[in-house]
């Protein structure tokens, strides 16, 4: 660790700000043509208003360096690489994804800086922060780095097929976010499979006040979350269509998954876990179709499901993925963007074979999910070899999810602890 | 408690799919009138531009989740209730907010979401949100689902009365969110009075840390307050007018709660209490006259006199309404929103009677207050009754203010404190 | 303390609504002429839509309010200071600002209200915030509220002689900002230096959670920090060129920051000191040249420059300064705001050299810098004189860093240590 996470983080900063010489130059607001795919408003109005996105790009920041960050710190003593980690790898995946998917899209050889070439860099990094969830508090920022680049280049490989070869309607993202970040970090994590923390790991946990910094994650990515699945979306009424039915789908799904964690754990009380993630479920799982004529009945009906799906995935199949499949996913990434990932693909495939969105076929929609599950898992394996190469510093066992391996740990509660453990040894000495 | 809440919970979601099926639909810009009330922009603006009012839409919604949810964690061992149940309630209440609202402006025969509906269903959840503080610790979640319910409905009756029916001017809602919602709360609260707190509970109070995390509701309402008071003003120079005023008031209020605070506080002190909630009161108190010309020295005023009447309140006023009206007010409400409320009712008849709204009367906004306050506390008084009926969960008062009631509360503080108890133990063996 | 403050504060807000009576009004969108100097759209643009800047607007306010005020939470006992005496000084400041800027530009005698002018007020209040990170935990609320009265005064004057008389360039404020700010707060820092604190203090530091806390504000600074740079620049493809090189030098300067964070520190661990402050000095640095040409690549250079500087700063200046030249900066204001500060207005005179903005001169840009960090040095050299007078309440030595001087603080954790001790005292109890 001494030298190699410096050198690394420097050499591919440096690399990168070569790569932005070479390439990049800021939108004058007379591209070519669409900008960045599906994404992109036409010429004139980029001409007009470049600004017009802005607000939506910064809710998008919010949910990507605050709402991923914070989501995570729910670890009692893994929060400081939660939310640093989660800034570390969002502010250099940014940097790599405008150039990756840059590259599909240039105009005379170079690619032009907009603000909504800004919110696709910003979800590229979506995927690898959904992949870190399912390797949290097991892997060293040198392979988080590599993850990213990895990850991201994969996604942009798997986004353009999707979404500009095959035309599938993804507005949201559900499959070429949610499910391939899910199944990109599920296979590195089964790659990844510790024996020894079979048992669990006593940091694996919470304390009250993590929690509570948690909320501050699950919170913004629940408001924000309109603007994620419609930022991209064609403005005017589509984009209105999708900030209602993600709204819609968001405020269903938190009944269910209230209702259904109260009703699978322990004398009916309430899980934070559940709270902290199924409640997001109808976010991701409206994002295919968030800007399809599905009514507000039919997106009530996704989130629904989705919080039911997630809050059952988490209290039973996350430990059978553990110990039957060796999949460790610490924050159980499977039960918030796997299955309702999935269940997006599937609600798209639906409306679109319904006749909800004119230009796209179900049999696209279909292989649009399975692309992204392909790319996910097989993308997700080899990263996870080479992750698995043994000089990125990976942490032993013991040493997992504790910050203290990366971080200056703050003394004070170290001597708490140490005075406690002095007064657990007074009574013993007392008792004798 | 077992059963209970996941199937109150899931019926009142799937009944709201089923009522949304019936009566809601997108808002295609085709509407025939007005959208809801005094709020909806021009069919043509609509048309043009759906997505105008989205950014002050977002920062409602983050008053409404993180501003109400934060504010409620003071208390040291209830932050997963205050923040979480928070979130149950205003998903389930802006989903019925929407539909009792709309029942008053259909469009053939049709509920027409869009931006600006979706900011009044957010408004419509902040009345509950305000007399939850009040029973905030003492109130089950299926009491407080029930309340959700009742008191949506009888605020879009009031609503509807004061704003379309009588021509009420109330832009900010100090009459009829504010002041409608801490009476709901206060006379819910008197009726479930409990003998067993009359001498204070030892979990109602706050530690360090949770402070600190209320400090994040307060500041964030504090921020986005002037979108609250402006979001359904009418575009253009009322609607910056409605901005100005909050904003000054907002300023103002701050210092007069800082100083008051200080001048009655043991030696000089500051109190949080006094910070967390009297630091707001100039944005409720300004909230009905916000869009009219009362110039900045009249918004400075306002929140100068709210500060100062909400921080004697918290000091003064509260403990004789414990003791000797059995208002056992958790979080202060009638500090925070009721008086503030009603002094925004009396400044709003000042400013109109002194000719500073067109269209409207002293008398009718006099009507307006009178009808907010009537309605608050008799539906408060009624709701109170159902939510005292024996088989709705409520806590016992020795598990009031505790998260662990209702929630999986982690093991390890559990475990710290009870190494504490070993440890003052053991001091007794020592002694002994 | 015990009347002092309130009496201060309550003679300041009065005398401030006086004021406001006698020159503010709210802007008709008929002014004469620019509004505030480079800040405010034309004429017609503020007629047509006065709300357009109110996003970018927001987002500064919860720069001011959320991330200074929480960035400055990292002490273990000083939170309710930092972010409730943030939110005093702020919310005083803007009202006192407001003023001091618009005495320079009044029309028919008096000061028109506008989004522009509030986010010019904001920004008025960040010299004080700047400068009260060097003083933390060692002034009195009377101290403070004197020197943001002094300190908004000099900061107006200077800005009107840079930005209005020498005609400078300085859209994210670089140098009449954070030079200004961070310099006025050293020799404020220097002037009140403690003997008895040169070995530090053991309050001086962070536990585990108020880190966490403190990582808030760092986010909500990092994400928001284009809105900063670009709120007031030119509208259209300045203001877009504003906003990405403020992305792009941000997100290079985090990778610097990590990178050297652990190159100086013992075993290659990153310290949260550096990640919480280093990762904005890209913000400030390419604050004078963001609304320029100088290329992605360009932003990127001096994002990588800043975060290196700003770490190595924090690593081996900051004792240096506090030992060797009597500068006890408790936040590392120099660091963050001072380094990176000269830095964007050495790197805007060789941007403008360079030609990459027309109608400045290399010659006036360096006058600019010079005059903020004059400016600022014997502004906060006179300021810390009167402050250091005897009568404002000053805590001794010992009661620095923290709250209980000055806040009602919960009795709960008092306890816990109370406990501690006990525990303690009965190990040696046992052990004698």
């Amino acid at each position: 660790m001494r030298f190699k996470f410096p050198i690394v983080a420097l050499s591919l900063e440096i690399i990168t700000i070569i790569l932005y010489g070479v390439f990049v130059v800021y939108d004058d607001g007379k591209s070519k043509g669409h900008g960045h795919g599906h994404a992109a408003p036409s010429n004139e109005t980029k001409h007009v208003e470049p600004m017009t996105l802005y607000p939506m790009f910064q809710d998008v920041h919010v949910m990507i360096f605050i709402g991923f960050g914070f989501l995570m710190t729910f670890l009692k003593r893994y929060g400081f690489s939660s939310v640093g980690v989660n800034l570390l790898l969002a502010a250099f995946g940014l940097q790599w994804g405008l150039l990756m998917q840059g590259i599909w899209d240039l105009d005379d050889g170079k690619i032009k800086i907009n603000i909504s070439k800004m919110i696709n860099a910003d979800f590229s990094t979506a995927t690898v922060l959904i992949s870190f969830g399912a390797v949290l508090g097991k892997t060293s920022p040198v392979q988080l780095l590599i993850m990213t680049i990895l990850e991201i280049t994969i996604f942009a490989i798997n986004e353009h097929l999707v979404v500009e070869i095959l035309g599938v309607s993804d507005v949201g993202a559900s499959m070429t976010i949610h499910a391939f970040g899910a199944y990109f970090g599920l296979a590195a994590a089964r790659v990844l499979y510790r024996q020894g923390l079979r048992n669990g790991h006593e940091n694996d946990g919470s304390v009250y006040h993590s929690d509570l910094f948690a909320m501050i994650g699950t919170v913004f990515l629940w408001m924000f979350w309109p603007s994620f699945n419609s930022a991209i979306a064609e403005p005017g009424i589509p984009q209105l269509t999708a900030v209602i039915n993600t709204y819609l789908s968001l405020a269903a799904c938190v009944l269910s998954a209230y209702a259904i964690s109260s009703l699978v754990e322990h004398k009916g009380k309430l899980d934070m876990v559940h709270i902290q993630n199924a409640t997001l479920a109808g976010g991701v799982a409206v994002g295919t179709c968030a800007d399809m004529n599905i009514g507000p009945f039919g997106a009530m009906l996704i989130g629904l499901v989705a919080g039911t799906i997630s809050t059952v995935g988490f209290k039973f199949l996350s430990p059978i993925l553990a110990s039957n499949l060796g999949i460790q996913d610490t924050c159980g990434v499977h039960n918030l963007h796997g299955m309702p990932g999935i269940l997006g693909g599937l609600a798209g495939i639906v409306a679109v074979a319904l006749g909800k969105k004119a230009g796209h076929t179900a049999a696209m929609q279909a292989a649009g999910l399975a692309s992204s599950l392909g790319f996910g898992l097989v993308g997700g394996a080899l990263t996870g070899l080479i992750m698995k190469l043994p000089f990125w510093g990976q942490p032993p066992d013991q040493n997992c999810f504790d910050d203290s391996l990366y971080w200056e740990v703050p003394e004070e509660e170290e001597e708490n602890e140490e005075s406690l453990a002095h007064a657990d040894h007074s009574k013993n000495k007392a008792e004798a």
